[in-house]
């Protein structure tokens, strides 16, 4: 498989015998002083029992004999295992390690780190457990049919950092397949974040989302599912611009994915660069990379709102954004305004299990964004339109609102 | 997928309401009142962080911006993954639900208890973390795909519960495949704790391992492997009897896997039944439930050994077999000398991990038996030849054996 088998004991770059390093590789004063490095030594993670294993009284309860009634009971009452076992408690974060931050496509054991994060943050803020799997494949029958064969074990299945247009299909044939939620937090909990902030800019502003023409740069996982989810919402119109430019029904370049979208966004007919669209725009929403000239922020329309997403290096600087628009948001936790999916997916989840929901739906992510919007309250101001991740109000009231909504919407069990 | 979309509440044979419960149910009373349900309630497990995420200053260290660094890292040294994440602690717990404890084949679901519990016991005995993998699918070629494509999240694979003779494929597919550490434990833990008990029963009673002639009763998972780990530890002659019989070259209903058994066990050309061939015989191995009639035990040498290890109905009991036998042994910890693989596989993943071996060898096997068999020590009784699953002792030893001898084998990378 992956990785050879070496001694890292014999290695250069994780000794300290002075030997010079390729300049490409953390050097052993980084992985020795780097609090980053510091903090991952080890994992970040761990298993605990949450029943006694102290004698032997213990064990003939939690193990055999006493096991043996608890698995009949299943095997005659399947719905049990929701009551017996922690699978409704537990999520699977699957990737194939394929569109890992901004790193791109480094393979599975390399995104481990981040799965671990993502893990233990749906532990931390939405009380879920988490199990990191990163599969050595990625053909989409592959990861459909691996991810359909584990699915037994979960109660439902966090898709991560896998990259468009895949994941887009491996989402739905999961969800077509499996009666449990599947759910690619790379689309979806971005939308949610970026809907609730955007509901509570077009509030602070006294407009509505039908008001509003957005654009969005970006037409992989995210931009793609924002786009939609924003027009579920009712926003006005929204125009999604790739690297070519605004994706329109005019364009011979596009994929199956694009031109899907191409049929559903842009009702105003733009074609052309990303900064054309600008013109007037009231939304921008970046979650590409790459820059914005100032330009094309100071030609958007009065009293825009600037959500430049791109991690680290947002695509417009919140200063120059600053300039020409009322809201300004970024992926960053050091300017105001932080759009953070951790906002949105610990308590999706924990909502979803809550009441073993068999999907996510439109319904129960329009749930979530309000609720999170909701959060904000009377304190809205242009740079608190969004709640911190820390904010302890917000994923008991997403998990409540998405219950809910399940519930009514019947794709709740109970 | 498997289970159906059902409320619980309404289903009478969880409520409360009275009404008639089929007779194989488990009744509202034993779900509410019986320990082993109240004990399961929820599952048996969680994970946990072990670094903290309370502030913006812990997520950009744990997760973005700070993973960033460590993923690229792993992607230029993959070695590093084991030190960066929790991969060298954790292994997965995967069955397919074909063999689950004396139930037979309840499917992955009515399986996860045991997984569980399972887990738990990796965690509270060995230190190691576990993750219950219960597959939902049942075909070789599937299971050894599906688990390699998981293999880079985790440093080891137990197997469990998964029926014979497809076991005996999965595991040796796997670890050809692997350069991880692919175990079932139904098949090495108990042929490891087997050993330890036969090792200090013959030391108690003045003979060595070459001087005896052993019957086992089972030719399942558990009987071939003692059967083979027996000889590979020095056994004198050893006979395997299934249902139709002691397994024998002249048999023409043979299995592939019993085929080979008959070539290498057997030097004595037993033919005919178990009963048969216990005439004379110097140790009884039963990991098969039935019952052996007590003459059959009468006729076997002076100072025989009677290990009768099914659950909960041993094929001998105990009181019985003390009438015969010079060392009696059980599955159950109600009598002394109980043979419990949780005496083995705690330790044995300890030391494979913490030496990060790529595989556990016979002779990782046959330290950690021998490590097992010298904690009884000075105290060797014959109703103390192997120790609690209680004493702290024990996996310390182990650990530090098979990691030893992994280290001089050479397929340790550190």
């Amino acid at each position: 498989m992956a990785a050879e088998i070496v001694n890292p004991r014999s290695d250069s770059s994780t000794g300290h015998d002075g030997e010079a390093e390729s300049a490409e590789s953390p050097g052993s004063d980084a992985l020795t002083f780097d609090p980053a490095f510091a903090l991952h030594r080890g994992g970040k993670m761990a298993v605990k029992a949450t029943v006694p294993v102290r004698d032997k009284d213990d064990l003939s309860l939690a193990y055999t004999p006493g096991v043996a009634k608890v698995c009949s009971a299943i095997a005659e009452q399947p719905e049990l295992v929701h009551d017996y076992t922690w699978k409704s408690s537990v999520v699977a974060v699957v990737t194939d390690g394929t569109a890992v931050l901004g790193l791109g496509d480094i393979g599975p054991e390399a995104s481990l780190p981040v799965m671990e994060g993502k893990a233990i943050l749906f532990k931390q803020f939405g009380g879920v457990d988490a199990v990191p799997i990163a599969l050595d494949c990625t053909g989409v029958d592959e990861i459909v049919d691996t991810v359909s064969r584990l699915a037994p074990s979960f109660g439902g299945v966090n898709l991560e950092d896998i990259s468009a247009p895949r994941c887009f299909e491996i989402e739905r044939r999961l969800q077509e397949r499996l009666d449990i939620p599947v759910f690619h937090d790379d689309q979806h909990g971005t939308a949610v974040v970026t809907l609730a902030a955007l509901r509570n800019a077009a509030r602070l502003t006294g407009r509505s989302l039908g008001d509003l023409r957005g654009v969005i740069s970006g037409a992989g996982a995210a931009g793609v599912a924002i786009a939609k989810f924003l027009i579920e919402a009712g926003i006005g119109d929204v125009a999604v611009a790739d690297r070519k430019g605004i994706v329109s029904a005019d364009r011979e370049d596009l994929t199956p994915v694009k031109r899907e979208l191409a049929s559903i966004t842009n009702k105003a007919g733009l074609t052309g660069s990303l900064e054309s669209a600008l013109a007037g725009a009231d939304v921008f929403i970046g979650v590409s990379g790459g820059t914005v000239p100032e330009a094309a922020v100071a030609s958007m329309a009065e009293g825009a709102f600037v959500f430049a997403m791109a991690n680290p290096n947002p695509e417009v600087h919140p200063e120059v954004a600053h300039k020409y628009a009322a809201v300004v948001a970024t992926g960053r936790s050091d300017f105001p305004n932080q759009i953070n999916n951790v906002l949105a997916f610990p308590g999706i989840f924990a909502g979803a299990l809550q009441v073993r929901a068999s999907r996510i739906t439109e319904t129960m992510k329009i749930a979530a964004a309000e609720a999170l919007a909701a959060v904000v309250g009377d304190d809205l101001a242009a740079d608190y339109v969004i709640p911190s991740p820390f904010d302890e109000r917000v994923a008991p009231a997403v998990t409540a609102a998405v219950a809910a909504a399940a519930r009514a919407e019947g794709v709740a069990r109970r």
